[in-house]
C-alpha cells in the first residue's frame, strides 16, 4: 500500500488524489502494468453503481447478455475510423493451449465489432428491431500513463448496443441513455453533470454523434463521466446488419452503444472529496452509518451495555433499509476509527458510549458539514434515514455551486485563456479541428461539449479564429481527466 | 443459429443438448473458437444465479473484490503443481500497446497466483485474519473439444478465496462452502447432489483436498457442479504469505478457494430437459410464468379486454414477486407461443381468452406434469406462488428419484462394468492413482467422488485390484461430462 498522506488538495490535487484511493484502501497496484486490484471497498461501490445501473437499464427496455472477449484482429479492420482510434491500444493473444493462433485474437477494447458480427444474424425483420442488449464486463485498452479508475488498461465497464430500424429511433435511444446517466449521476452519485454533444474531434472511434455527461472535479478540471453514441449506418455497413423493412425492402439499421465505467467512482472522489479524505453520496456508499461503540475494555458491564445498544440500533437501521457497520474492533482506539472513516467517506458516524447510554442520546457526526449533533438513542432509525437523504442533497448542491461559481464567460482568446484558470469558460468556436488542436496545445484545453441547453451563439464569432460559429450554441471549454 | 431439433434424448442425448441450447435462445457461436455468446435468456438465468449465490457469500462473511485478468507467465511456475494443470490451457498475451511485452502475460484460467502476490502484502498478522474474498469474472482455458456452458475457453465463473491462521479454520471454510454450494443446487436449481472428497487423480493442481458437489444427468452421467478446495500451505509458501500469530511467531497461512461457473447452467438443462425441450428450476427461472392473451385481431373489442385482464393479472402477480411475462405478440399464433415457451422451459403458462374471462377461470398449464388445469382468474395472484413452490419440489423430487434409481452397487469388476451402463455405482476403491486410471482406460468411468456419506469399506476390498479400501467408506463411480 502506499505510504499514509496528508496532502492538502490545493497544494497537489493530483498526489492528494493518489493519496486517497490507497489511503481509503479502495484499489492496490498490481504486478500487471495499468492493472489495478479493486479492493472490497472500493468493489462495493462499484456493485452499487450496477445495482442501480441495471435496474435503470431494465426500466428502459434493456436486457443483459455476454459476448466473448477474444475478437479476431481483422473485425478492427472492417471499420476505418475504429480501427484508427483502438488499434494502438490492443492487447493481443498470439499463442494459446500450447500453439501460435492463426489468427492473433485481441481482447476487447469494446465489443462494437463482434456484436455486429452476430446482430447481423439475429436481425432478419423489422419485427426483430429494436434489439435493445447490455454487457457487464472487463476491457483491456493498453495505456501509457495510468492512474487508478481514471485511466487503466484493464478497467470494468457496462456497454450497452442497441440496433434500430429508423435514424429517428437511434438518435431517441442515443438520448435516452444519455438521460439515464445524468439522472443516475445526479440522483446517485450526488454528481452535477452537464449533456452535450462531442465536437467532431472528440467523437468515439466510428460514431456520427456522440453525446458525453461531463463533470467538474474539485481542481476545475472536466471529466467525461459516460457516453452514448449514434453510429449511424457505419457498423451496419461494416458488419452487413441489414433487415426487412415493412415494405419488404432491405435497409441497414441503425446502430447505438454507450457505456459508463468505474472511471465514476474517480469522479465520485475528485467531486466530493477534501482534505480529510473521502466524502461518499450516501446512495452509493458501502456503509452510509457507522456505528462507534465506545467502553473501556476494563469495564466489562459497560462493553456488554454498550455492545447491546449497538446491535440493537444497527438491527433497526438495517430493518429500515439502511447499511450500517458497527465497528466493534477491541484494539483499535476509538480515536483512530474516528479517523479512518472519515478517510473512507462514510456520510454518517454513530457514537455510542456509557455516558450516551445514561443520557439518552448519542453524537451524530456529519462528514460533510464536519459537525456532531445529539440524537435521542430511541429516534435513531427514524432520523438516520432523513438525515442521510438530507446529506446526499446538501453534497448535490455543494457539488453544483461550487461548478457554477467556476464556470465562465470569454469574448475573446485572451479572456478564455485566463478563465481556464479557474474552471470552465463558455465561448463561441467555429467547429474546426485545427483551431480546436492548436487551443488545445496552446491551453491544454478542448471543447468538452456542445452542451444541450445553453446561451445562443447566433450573431456571435469564434474565440479563436474569429470565424463564425460552427454551432448553434457557445461551447464549454475546460481542461479534462 | 442451429437448425431446429427433436433429436429425443434417448436416442442421442449429445445431440438433444447441442439442439435445446441454440433452439432455446441460451447461446450462440461466435467467431472465435471455443468460445460462445450468451444470449439474453441464458444470460438471464446466469444472474438469478449470481443473485442467489452472491447473498449466501455474503451471509457468511465474505466480501467481492477484482483482481487483473492478466498474470505474468512467471507466477505460474511458483507452484509446480499449479504450472503443471494449468499451462497447456493458457491463453498469452505476448503484445500489447504496438509492442511486444518483456514478459508474456496470461488470461487468468484461475486467479489463485495473482491473488497469492497480493494477500502477501494485505496479511501482516493473525488480526487480518481470516480474508474472506470472493470475485465474479470471466477466465480462460483454452480447450480442443467445447461444448456450450460444459467446457468452453471463456466462461464465467466465481472464485472464492480465503486465507486462515490454521489448518482447521481453512478446512472448516472449504466444507462451509461445499455446503453452500451444495445448498444453492438443491434449494435454487432442484438439482440433487452428492457431496464429496475427489481422489488424489482427479483433484485441482496445487490443492491437499478438493470437495466437489456431482449431479446426474438424464443420461445418467455425472456433472461435477462445484468445487471447493483446502489449499494447504501450498501457494502460502509459493508467494510468501506469512503473518504473525498471537505468540507473535511467523507463520504460514492455510488457504482456500472454491468456485461455481456458468456450468451450473449445462447441470440445469440435462438434469431437468426433456424431449419437447427446458424445463426451468422456478427459483431462477428468467420468466417463471408466461401469460398469453388469446384473442383473434380481427375483434377488437375481445383484443382490449383479454388485453386489460392479462395486464392486471401480471400486474398483481409482479407485485407478489413473479416472474411474469405477458407475450402479446400479435404476429404469432397461441399455438406456436405454447411451443416456445415449452421449449424454454417455463414452469407454468396461463392463457387467457374471451370465453374464459366469461367463465371466470384460467387454463394453467404446468411443464412438468403437461397438465392443464382451469384456475379461477381472480385466485391466480395467490395460486401461481403457492403452484411454483410445489413446481419446485416435484422437481426436485422427480431428479432425485431419478437418481437414485441409477446407482447400482458392485462387488466385482464385472459388476462394476456392467451397472456402469445404467448410471452410478458404489463400488470400493484401493485408492491407486494407475488403478483408477485403467480403470477409465476401460469403462470411461472414474472416482466421482468419495462421498462424505456412503456405505462403509470396513472390511472390503478394492473391485479392481483386490487390495484394501483406500479409503473409509466405499466410492461413487461414474462417466462424467
Amino acid at each position: 500500500m502506499a505510504k499514509r498522506g496528508g496532502t492538502p488538495q490545493s497544494k497537489d490535487f493530483s498526489a492528494w488524489y493518489n493519496e486517497v484511493v490507497y489511503d481509503a484502501d479502495l484499489v492496490d497496484l498490481s504486478p500487471v502494468r495499468g492493472s489495478f486490484v479493486i479492493r472490497p471497498y472500493g468493489y462495493a461501490l462499484w456493485e452499487n453503481v450496477q445495482r442501480e445501473l441495471d435496474a435503470m437499464f431494465k426500466a428502459t427496455g434493456h436486457q443483459n447478455l455476454y459476448f466473448p472477449m477474444l475478437i479476431p484482429m481483422s473485425y478492427f479492420e472492417r471499420e476505418a475510423e475504429h480501427v484508427e482510434g483502438f488499434s494502438p491500444e490492443l492487447a493481443v493473444v498470439t499463442h494459446a493451449g500450447g500453439k501460435e493462433l492463426e489468427e492473433p485474437l485481441a481482447i476487447r477494447p469494446t465489443s462494437e465489432t463482434i456484436i455486429g458480427e452476430l446482430y447481423a444474424k439475429w436481425i432478419q425483420s423489422y419485427r426483430d428491431l429494436p434489439l435493445l442488449y447490455n454487457q457487464w464486463c472487463n476491457v483491456m485498452r493498453w495505456e501509457m500513463r495510468t492512474r487508478p479508475f481514471l485511466r487503466t488498461s484493464e478497467f470494468l465497464w457496462q456497454e450497452g448496443h442497441t440496433a434500430h430500424a429508423t435514424a429517428e429511433e437511434a438518435l431517441e435511444e442515443t438520448r435516452r441513455m444519455l438521460d439515464v446517466y445524468a439522472d443516475f449521476a445526479e440522483r446517485f452519485a450526488a454528481i452535477p453533470v452537464v449533456k452535450g454533444e462531442k465536437s467532431a474531434a472528440e467523437r468515439f472511434a466510428g460514431a456520427v454523434q456522440t453525446l458525453t455527461i461531463e463533470a467538474m472535479m474539485r481542481d476545475g478540471k472536466a471529466l467525461q463521466s459516460g457516453t452514448s453514441h449514434y453510429l449511424g449506418e457505419n457498423f451496419a455497413r461494416a458488419f452487413d446488419i441489414t433487415f426487412n423493412d415493412v415494405h419488404n425492402e432491405q435497409a441497414y439499421v441503425h446502430t447505438t452503444s454507450w457505456g459508463l465505467s468505474t472511471r465514476i467512482i474517480g469522479a465520485i472522489i475528485m467531486t466530493h472529496g477534501d482534505d480529510a479524505g473521502l466524502i461518499l453520496p450516501p446512495r452509493l456508499a458501502p456503509y452510509q452509518v457507522v456505528l462507534v461503540p465506545i467502553a473501556r475494555g476494563s469495564d466489562a458491564e459497560a462493553v456488554a451495555r454498550v455492545g447491546e445498544q449497538a446491535r440493537a440500533t444497527a438491527a433497526a437501521l438495517t430493518e429500515r433499509g439502511v447499511r450500517v457497520h458497527v465497528d466493534d474492533r477491541a484494539e483499535i482506539s476509538p480515536g483512530r476509527k474516528f479517523h479512518e472513516w472519515e478517510r473512507k467517506g462514510v456520510p454518517l458516524r454513530i457514537e455510542l458510549g456509557p455516558k450516551d447510554l445514561e443520557a439518552g442520546t448519542a453524537p451524530v457526526a456529519d462528514r460533510l458539514s464536519g459537525e456532531k449533533e445529539p440524537v435521542p438513542i430511541h429516534d435513531l432509525p427514524e432520523a438516520i434515514p432523513l438525515r442521510l437523504e438530507a446529506f446526499h442533497d446538501r453534497l448535490f448542491e455543494r457539488a453544483r455551486a461550487f461548478r457554477d461559481a467556476r464556470i465562465g464567460h470569454a469574448e475573446t482568446y485572451d479572456e478564455l485563456k485566463a478563465k481556464l484558470e479557474d474552471g470552465w469558460v463558455w465561448a463561441t468556436h467555429c467547429g474546426d479541428p485545427e483551431s480546436e488542436k492548436r487551443i488545445q496545445e496552446e491551453t491544454k484545453a478542448t471543447v468538452r461539449c456542445i452542451p444541450l441547453e445553453g446561451p445562443s451563439a447566433e450573431g456571435t464569432t469564434c474565440v479563436h479564429t474569429g470565424a463564425p460559429s460552427g454551432y448553434p450554441r457557445k461551447v464549454l471549454f475546460g481542461r479534462a481527466y
